[in-house]
């Protein structure tokens, strides 16, 4: 194990939550190195909490520990899980929070947090993030194997994500994403486009994909490919969410010459 | 000493303050391990801020320093201390910010920053955290024994915090803290109450302490045993304190048979 | 080299930019110690990121890299750098943002982040601080030269910052910086003044600087000398920028006996 433990939560930073789990890590793993991922996702949005641990999970080293708790169904019937893929390790909610990993992996293994003596006693029905996910997120830094966690997980949940249907000529995708700056991160692979093509997003219709944000005048709307290789829709030093008032799921499409409609 | 050093201030993350008082802990003790507790304390909220450390302050290892500064009086007459309780350290204004952990400790020792040795030479009168709290943690993670800081304070200032008061039947507390889902935590100790009692917090009464969240529909109100096992009265997916106008400090009453109102 | 990493940014923490920025580092140079710095840099300011990177970078330890990431320009045809001031390296845009250090520092050395081994490869348009400036600075904290990053910069990009200007009885200078509490934080260093000058800000004169909050009542304007040692506004439990209208870039003026309109 690298000892490396990285936090994503919606727990915000004006509460003592987010450092009741760090003091638990530390409690258990006194030589875990803790990095804090992000925590203000919106409260239970467990789609944002999956699309921006795959923005990471892979750029860290093998063995990094994933601590993810964006959690709205705590102290219900949801399990608590660990997923392992590409060497990987994600402690979080049997929520769907995992989901985009499951996508990008082929390989993966998964086991339920089940084993009483790896969580702490007499956990809180409200605050698994300290009682259930951090003593977790604890002993795998401190070296003990996935398996002995608990049984495996053989389906966890997982959102449900349709992927972009291609036709000649065109690619139906949605907003996958919304970011701070208000850019439309989108589904569209920009490999399977030509650089000519048209985007059509609510009622515009931009032409080409182009090259970055300073290639337009200030508050100009443009199409380019994104930090994920993924068709982005931006404002230059505006937001694109609120210029043209789409939002996370909202359908784009993509045509260029051959279309059927072009 | 663990050389853990965690930071809880009111300093927000959009100025260098709080990255200046990291520097200066590891300009001291470049061997620290700086641990983020929460930054987005309301500004000179020592009530929140005491409430907020009480959190975490006891879960962290032995030897922990707690590096606290929620300051308004900066720069007056009120004293820089060290208090040390169950092995942990806190190093903070003495301004009543320690309140919850001298209430949870029997035993605690305190001393006066006071040694110029271990603060900034020149200290502003506006920054404590940066010329005072800072280097005195410093100090302390390099090794310093908490004594050399300077002499003892007996009796470090305190937080009026009223006990709930207990009667047959009937419990009255108060609402000690709003956390950033509006959730109102209340200072009465599940421990004391059948499962059964009824909840009044401003015009509402709710029956039982029902288990979590998810067992209540979306956007209704709930009490519940929260995770400092102490009553909480939340709104699923939404804000108690909004929902209801309740504030911290304001009254919840526990009834059950036998309550002479009931 | 230390192995201190510290991040600046305006990427804010509800996306996963600022973690996959980590998340390179840590692949690069596994024994990397990260510490945040500040997430909330106003979205492309880079003026205030100069100011802010100006209040910590020279308090950390030698060796320590700064990697600070306000990019407006990301993907046009400014340069990406790395400066070598007081020991301590800042990893940027070079767009300004280290005009304050420039400022400060009568020796320093400047590199363009130029050699493709030291960046990843086939980089996004959109997103340098996780494919330029997170690789540079993984690999400056894994011990590579400065040097070896690419060829010198002679004249890195500065911000105009026009000095305060001195007259008998008077200086001139202007509001900085304006933090997260509404302090105004001027360019006029105290130690240029009698304590008993007259300050003019806005359509307010304020005599005397004032030695801290406490000194006036809540509410209240005064004059002080803030923690940088220059002149600045404030209102105790309050916004001088709010209360005042005042905002960055403003004129501040300081008279004192002798001061021809005195």
């Amino acid at each position: 194990m690298s000892g490396l433990v990285t936090l994503l939560t919606d727990f915000g930073t004006q509460d003592g939550f987010v450092a009741a789990m760090k003091g638990v890590i530390l409690g258990i793993a006194p030589k875990a190195i803790l990095v804090d991922a992000c925590h203000d996702i919106e409260r239970g949005d467990v789609e944002a909490a999956s699309f921006v641990l795959g923005q990471y999970w892979q750029l860290f080293p093998r063995d990094t520990i994933h601590l993810a708790v964006v959690d709205p169904g705590v102290g219900g019937d949801r399990r608590a899980m660990v997923l392992e893929a590409a060497g990987r390790y994600v402690v979080a909610p049997d929520n769907g929070l995992v989901s985009r990993i499951l996508l990008e992996s082929d390989r993966w293994r998964s086991v339920e947090i089940a084993r009483p003596e790896y969580v702490r006693r007499d956990p809180s029905s409200t605050f698994h993030g300290r009682d259930v996910f951090a003593p977790a997120a604890g002993h795998l830094a401190a070296g003990v194997p996935l398996k002995r966690l608990g049984p495996p997980i053989e389906e966890p949940a997982r959102l449900r994500i349709e992927p972009p249907s291609r036709a000649p000529g065109e690619i139906k995708g949605r907003v996958a994403h919304v970011d701070r700056f208000g850019n439309l991160i989108t589904d569209i692979p920009a490999d399977w486009l030509p650089a000519d093509c048209e985007v059509q997003v609510g009622s515009r219709r931009l032409t080409g994909l182009t090259g970055t944000y300073v290639d337009v005048d200030k508050g100009e709307v443009l199409a380019l490919i994104g930090s994920l290789r993924t068709v982005e829709i931006a404002v230059r030093a505006g937001s694109a969410a609120e210029k043209l008032g789409v939002a996370r799921g909202d359908p784009v499409v993509c045509r260029w010459a051959g279309s059927s409609e072009a």
